[in-house]
């Protein structure tokens, strides 16, 4: 059957989560196909962030970390993302970045489980995590290893000498989602701690870090939190490590005593021990203006969406761009998978340049990958199909090729 | 000779720095003596802000880390904290938060200086600088230790088995200030790098990172340069151990090639290898409308006024409240500390609640110490008269013993 775009404006009208999409700023001319990179701003952001830079930061000064609650942020925050991933309340909290989050996940997970000495990863997980972990075997000098393999060995590949399994539940490139509770199941079976990233989890599918009896997580919440650009990770631990899990990062935030300036760190109780340093307020407030929108909706209803989003999208590339090279990188059918949709193509890099000039964004990874993410909170189903029929006339007119589309930015 | 309040009038009319006062907001009804703690809102930067939140995130989305610069940022608000602390270009960046940072200085000097085994500190350092190396030595396991003494003791402790001297350059206590020039000496004398600590030296006195021939600093970004709640930190590492020291938190924004998504950690040159995460750009954006106010000023004019602020205080302090058992923890004298004046008393804890209730807002580090900083760039003369008259008042009703001034607050 032919989709029109008559048949996406329907399903528009009869989307429950539509009331969602004029709760964020949306520039004109734009189909934004990236929020699993950068979420896009919440209408209530800039207010929030004006009153606290006017009226707690300028106006009652240090005072606020008191009496606006500055001091609670990180925990009130986590709790908050602890809700959506489905980790109990005291197990989540929100401080520095993801890869410092691994770093701190890691260095614990090891000292857990002392006497064996492999990190087991994915060859292709996202390059931070596998570089934290670089790091700290590189302090260690214990004969630790970082072992990787590809996804599907994963679990055949866990034995007596792994301590953590560390994973990137959602891919960045393929969207190729891993089963928590099987990975989980299966690393536990032979003794293993798991970590697990879930930057393309968290806001993006239903997660059960306590269903899936997961040990670690950590995320970023500048994608689909919609915490604004760099916004603060979080930092997730089951309440049975808490105890004797121990932050190698052991700052004052993460004191027991922070404010009696003693000589010898000693870990705060609970998840509070993984915070370190003073953390960045106006990023943290502007996350919690993202998370609390998150909590909003149903995460079941923002699953169903994309889902219908992804299988909408594959068909019209299907049916609009089937001779032009375009060659599916996602996992297809309905599970297994993360909120956005990837092609890899020869020539993804000039394609996306191009899109991007014609307001479709999306963005490009390294080799040759093509990446649309999917965000129900404020995508529609119209868009598309604008967003194909604008790549199907950047690839019938071949404008791809053009020379301003081949140069390389920064960041892609 | 005895001032009064038309004297100190009489200064600020003559104070060449009084044209900065109206570039900050300060709410009426405050003297505001803990800028040292977290300094006060520019008045550029809810405008900075809000441009960056509506313009930047709101409209051009993803693209801003390429078009608005947001990749450069911390390189680029890096350097200009480094031209305040005399750092040469290329040797400062802005990431993370300063327990961080000390972490990753740490973790490369130990790394340079592989032979020796001992961390040289001070016992007051400030605790969170303590707690990282805790940490760290933590992780290490290789017989390092970490080795506190006395200020006064400090370079005759440096050994051959010193791998690195960690020192605050200012006392967050006292506000006494080390010879960084001397101290570096003395630790490079005996094969010793050094990591100074100048969150209460950068933005507040002259720093000669060059000229003292220092290795690493770190410093943080929420206090005399008026960055905002929780701002970002600094790290500096001096050209010559650039291309060896290594970060042991090697993130993704520290690789030579992080959009390239490479397996293998691969650190970038220079500076930007200490880059970790994603950093928190709103909170960045406010750190350099602050770097930038700071840098039209001249540290030596501030340096000079901040001198005068303190021997007026003290003078004011024996003139006024001779009798009330305040007791001197600073050095006296015009050398040899930071812009802040530090007071024993027994009962410091409820006379700075007095205080900050009539709107004197002092600190209170524990044991028994009140602190009050001096910001010159928006602190008058005639306010250090109206602080010391309300806390005579304070202390001539014993207002101070009110029950409401004894309870304690999560941060002091």
């Amino acid at each position: 059957m032919t989709l029109s775009r008559a048949d996406l404006e329907e399903l528009d009208r009869k989307d429950a989560l539509r009331q969602f999409h004029a709760r964020f700023v949306l520039p004109d001319g734009v189909i934004y196909l990236d929020g699993n990179s950068l979420g896009a701003l919440p209408t209530a952001t800039p207010t929030r962030i004006a009153s606290l830079i006017e009226k707690e930061w300028g106006r009652d000064l240090i005072r606020s970390w008191n009496t606006h609650g500055w001091i609670d942020m990180q925990a009130r925050v986590g709790g908050k993302i602890g809700r959506l991933i489905g980790a109990g309340e005291g197990e989540t909290i929100v401080s520095d970045s993801t890869s410092i989050n691994v770093f701190k996940a890691l260095s614990a997970a090891l000292a857990l489980n002392a006497n064996r000495r492999s990190i087991l990863s994915e060859r292709n997980n996202f390059p931070t995590d596998l570089y934290m972990a670089e790091g700290l075997l590189g302090l260690l000098e214990r004969g630790h290893c970082l072992r990787l393999v590809e996804p599907d060995e994963i679990a055949g590949a866990i034995d007596g000498d792994t301590a953590v399994v560390l994973l990137t539940q959602v891919s960045y490139r393929t969207g190729r989602a891993y089963d928590m509770g099987a990975i989980t199941t299966a690393a536990h079976a032979k003794g293993a701690l798991t970590v697990w990233d879930l930057c393309h989890s968290a806001g993006a599918i239903p997660v059960d870090f306590s269903g899936a009896n997961a040990d670690f997580a950590v995320g970023c919440g500048y994608k689909f939190l919609n915490g604004g650009p760099g916004a603060p990770a979080f930092i997730t631990v089951a309440h049975r490590h808490q105890a004797r899990a121990r932050p190698a990062l052991s700052g004052w935030f993460g004191h027991a005593n922070p404010f009696g300036f003693e000589e010898s760190y000693a870990a705060a109780d609970g998840i509070a021990r993984f915070a370190v340093g003073t953390p960045p307020v106006l990023s943290l407030a502007a996350l919690e203006v993202g998370v609390d929108l998150m909590l909003e909706a149903s995460i079941n209803a923002l699953h169903a969406k994309s889902l219908k989003q992804f299988e909408i999208f594959r068909a019209l590339m299907a049916q609009e761009l089937g001779v032009h090279g375009f060659s599916l990188s996602s996992v297809d059918g309905p599970g297994g998978r993360g909120s956005q949709i990837s092609y890899a193509h020869p020539n993804g890099w000039p394609i996306v340049q191009a899109l991007i000039a014609k307001g479709v964004i999306g963005d490009f990874r390294a080799p040759d990958i093509m990446r649309f993410g999917f965000t129900p909170l404020y995508l529609g189903f119209a868009e598309l199909w604008d967003a194909v029929t604008i790549l199907r006339e950047i690839m019938d007119t071949r404008l791809w090729d053009g020379p301003e589309y081949h140069r390389r930015n920064k960041v892609t």
